[in-house]
């Protein structure tokens, strides 16, 4: 079966989707019997030279085309940002299409009023990429922890920040260098400061707590703290005592319900499974009733890695539109 | 939506499972419109007494009956072992009735015939608590890594060993001592010679191995070695250098495409991510050619973490069914 697919961005996450679907589209096909075809790239300047081979015919700066295009199945929107992001989405969710987005600053914002809008229009609305990159946190909690209540989940999910902290623990440096050396080698952007004040990662925080707990809770009410101040000597400090100090994200429910979230330069023990995650990874851990304690490990960012993330919602989707075509 | 389930074995899983479909019948109602409906419980000794509080109407030795029961959606198979259960799946799929089990020797001896019989019958096969108990490997495996190329996966997979070799390390115990800590704990069972000899985890690697790899490899041809033989000596040595010794499953692809599968005790870097799982924990770690590295790590044991997995296999399976029914 063929699905269309319009891409709204060939940034990282796009170039490295296109990557997947150029590399897998046999086995696609011979394992799943699915064909995701691409029928529109939508990008601000068709012109520009890429890094990734494309069919010209394919890319347009035109949003509204591929909305009204029938062939097009799926929506994958890895532009990035509130708007024209947020229209596209709206737009295609009300068309009846499929969305898969890796775009957590939209979610946490919109995240309830796009779930509806999915809803009520028979669209399934995708984010695995939007939290932790290549790890698969999202699906597990929809699925393979359906048996669980959650009532903790905490996490470092931000890579940029990560990193930074490991290299001031590692190699002495200031904030300010070890962030210049991110910076240098792509771990953060020109304008860190979504990362280093801990917006990103309470985003992020905010779609974890929306699957352990099935709420939505405003961006406004996460308690947030960045790693702006952290100074070198703090970071020595925890290390003499044997932890480490990480920027950690932690949702939990109190003994009423309500969901509490908070972002904190945190010293962490030793023994303590995020504290042996370093440099640009990610991980989360939660805990089930019945399960008990479950760590995720994983790239918190990258072409291939939220590409990877992307690629699997799409292909669920995808499986999801053969069930109906299929049945009907 | 009604699905009826017949579940065969009421040990430490099937009581584990019993306690999650009460603890969770309301909810999964509400969120998934799903009522999973015990319909059958057959057990060896109907007349024992029973630590979980289960209706005696459904308790029978009969293990036909339900199978011929066109109530029954799914049957869930905890007895373990080789025969009756091989017996029970095969005859459940050969009547299309879906399949979950946690059953690890007979999906590493029969895997590749069962899938086959499923497939033939237009029924699922699933059994993610067959390996790593509470964690989603194989889940992650087949969905949200479906983008990834595997040329490598391995583990810690039994938890009876590695509880050993960390009491081991920690106290200086001997190997004897250990085992008899773990047994007096319910880690390790009274005869522990499939777990010491590597025989328990060389059957996880297998199942690991079809789904990383997509080939079934038999039993045979693990090159296996238990921890019989580590003395306390090895494995301080192995501290002494910064390291620990563990029981390490791994399976890689050769060049030529080839699985080779090796279970053996393996002295890990301080920095290796399995280095870092003790007790009775278990984990995974899993390299995708986009995703990059990841680790899973969790419970790989236990009615709370065994039972999960099963009831998300359940749950799963039972929307394959709904889907179905609705579109048909």
């Amino acid at each position: 079966m063929t699905v269309g697919i319009a891409l709204y961005g060939l940034g990282t996450v796009g170039s490295g989707l296109h990557r997947i679907l150029a590399a897998r589209k046999d086995r696609l096909d011979k394992r799943h019997g699915l064909d995701l075809e691409l029928r529109h790239i939508v990008v601000r300047d068709p012109a520009r030279p890429r890094a990734v081979a494309v069919d010209p015919a394919l890319l347009s700066a035109d949003l509204d085309a591929p909305l009204d295009d029938p062939a097009v199945d799926v929506v994958v929107e890895v532009m990035g940002g509130i708007e024209p992001a947020g229209t596209v989405v709206r737009r295609a969710l009300e068309a009846g299409k499929h969305v898969v987005t890796a775009n957590k600053a939209l979610i946490a914002a919109q995240g309830e009023e796009l779930e509806r809008l999915a809803e009520e229009h028979g669209a399934t609305l995708r984010y695995e990429a939007a939290v932790g990159g290549a790890i698969p946190i999202l699906h597990a909690l929809r699925g393979a922890l359906v048996a669980n209540e959650i009532r903790r989940i905490r996490g470092i999910v931000n890579g940029t920040t990560n990193y930074i902290l490991t290299r001031m623990a590692r190699d002495g440096t200031s904030l300010a260098e070890a962030l210049e050396r991110a910076q240098a080698l792509g771990f953060a952007e020109a304008d860190p400061s979504a990362d280093l004040s801990g917006t990103d990662a309470a985003q992020k925080l905010i779609i974890l707590a929306r699957h352990a707990f099935g709420t939505w809770v405003p961006e406004s009410t996460v308690a947030r703290q960045g790693i702006e101040d952290v100074t070198t000597r703090e970071i020595e400090d925890a290390a003499r005592g044997g932890g480490s100090l990480k920027l950690v994200a932690e949702a939990a429910l109190g003994d009423d319900g309500t969901p509490s979230l908070r972002v904190a330069p945190t010293v962490l023990d030793a023994d303590d499974p995020l504290a042996g995650i370093h440099d640009e990874m990610n991980a989360v851990v939660v805990d089930g009733d019945f399960a008990g304690p479950l760590l995720f490990a994983g790239r918190g960012a990258g072409a291939g890695p939220t590409g990877s993330a992307v690629y699997a919602d799409l292909v669920e989707v995808a499986g999801i539109r053969r069930h109906v075509a299929s049945g009907g």
